[in-house]
């Protein structure tokens, strides 16, 4: 599915409490950096297997100050099983970091930002550029690297770009699980 | 190890023998386009397992027109068990669609370019600049998301920015390993 | 650590509720059968990726006339977050269908089953032998060769021993993931 | 595929060349233990992948005064590319520590061992009971937990069941990838 040019502009988060921020969010007040949204439910298995883990390196290996990554917990399915006591605990144990709010319930199942985004399930990874357009809507698994491409491809690099270089490990001698090094 | 600035100009490629390829392949002859080098060995098991895994989805993941990816087959011991006639039934098995070129024999038992590199065993993943200069240099495991992040870096994005939009994937209803779908 | 011989007979589950089975379930019931009893918590990480998915995997390899699988819910922190109510949808959502007991809340935050066992966290994998002694328990992350030998070791073996032939994969002409074929 | 009972006696072992042993080995030599042969290609991913670290595995693991573990090298394409130099490097390289036999050449493109087993393709594993008949031959990836089971039911337990208690893991406070610990 292509979206129609020019990209719609990616509606406001309707969230009922955060965790890992001192203060609410807004898409708006993130207005100049990419925003990255990780939709997920703690019970859902694919997103605790690949989706947050995700979210986790995005949040790890991009820079703060032009990409933003919020996690969204967008319960449509088992509510009681789903409430923020248990999210609280969730978060600490599989020690995620990154903001993470709750969508508002609504008058269906699906809570309000999960349909403002008409999502089809969890986990759903959204991509916001720094004019607070809607650039990308992933549903199910997609690739670390695909991913980091795309948002890659929405940021401005200059003279501030990384300058990655250096050995990335040491290996001892000879070939281990990692590589073979040179004697 | 951070080096130093100005980035030094990547030394050219000393290949012996091409595989996936017409005809030879410079450096020189890529200027313009960034250059992604997976330096390996076929019975390196962290090569086989990550490094060229890894090479092969940067190579399908990025537009060919702006990140050419390269093989180079840097032998450095066990030499009789890894000839080109090896080398050429393991890139038909392991089905690697990018260029691979043998790299050249030296005085020591490390080959030309691998030296010329001082590349510290294999796989050692390279990137180099649209302007032939040095710019990263990995030896072992180097994760898909920093990867990709950094070869994006340099790269020039514009009006010609993806528009990764759509879904990755549909599921079937309910929950399965990769997520859990609305009914 | 090595228990003292003879084996210690295994003390009886103290459960206060049951899912995915019609009436509670007793040690002293399944004398005869190897039970081998998965302890976790649903938002114990390492439990959902692989303490969890091997005792489903013994569950469906093992003959189930001679091999009982059970689960243990042993809540020893987070209370709130992991009622029962939760751990039902957890179960659907994960797809376990062996019989899981919930522990007894004890008078420390440890409940009562595994306080009686001794064990030292989550997951932990107990095997007890036909004649209800404790034969073996894991903590953390136990490989599944080494526990399905574990288990079999205790198993009888005659005349029903398994006739285990047949293929197990058709693979398309060539080389795939899995393996190469004759033409 | 099931085989008709009585089973079959397994052919015996048609092999020029050894490696990791001192002396050849005959499956008739090997009476009174169960064999399992590894039948693989060097060159094949799925060998490389899950066949041969399944094998090592059963090595490991299994008691060796009941289970022999051999590996059998059935080349049959490439053969210029799987030379037993080649492949001496390539059981240094994965440090593959089991005997392992290069497969005699035969008349047509498979080699002799391949042909009487009427295998597939690699990676293959052949099952092979203390009478010396064949018990199972699978093609393509078998679960590890599955094998173990069927290569354990072919065993004689008796006072010798091990005693395999003891803790897996010592894991630090709270959770960690691997379990929760109590504090």
């Amino acid at each position: 599915m292509t979206q129609t040019t020019p990209f719609p502009t990616a509606p406001e988060l309707m969230v009922s409490e955060w965790f890992n921020t001192g203060a609410p969010i807004t898409l708006s007040g993130l207005r100049g950096k990419i925003v990255v949204i990780e939709a997920f439910q703690m019970l859902c298995p694919g997103c605790v297997s690949h989706g947050l883990p995700q979210a986790q390196q995005i949040h790890d290996i991009f820079p703060r100050d032009q990409v933003a990554v919020l996690g969204l917990h967008t319960v449509f399915e088992h509510h009681d099983a789903m409430r923020p006591v248990s999210l609280k605990a969730f978060i600490h144990e599989y020690r995620l970091s990154f903001p993470i709010g709750v969508d508002q319930a609504g008058h269906s199942s699906m809570p309000k930002t999960m349909e403002a985004y008409a999502m089809r399930g969890t986990p759903s990874l959204i991509v916001i550029d720094r004019l607070g357009r809607l650039r990308a809507k992933h549903f199910g698994r997609a690739g670390d690297m695909e991913v980091a491409y795309q948002i890659a491809s929405l940021m401005e690099f200059g003279a501030a770009a990384p300058q990655e270089d250096g050995e990335t490990k040491e290996t001892g001698p000879k070939c281990d699980e990692d590589g073979c090094a040179l004697r």
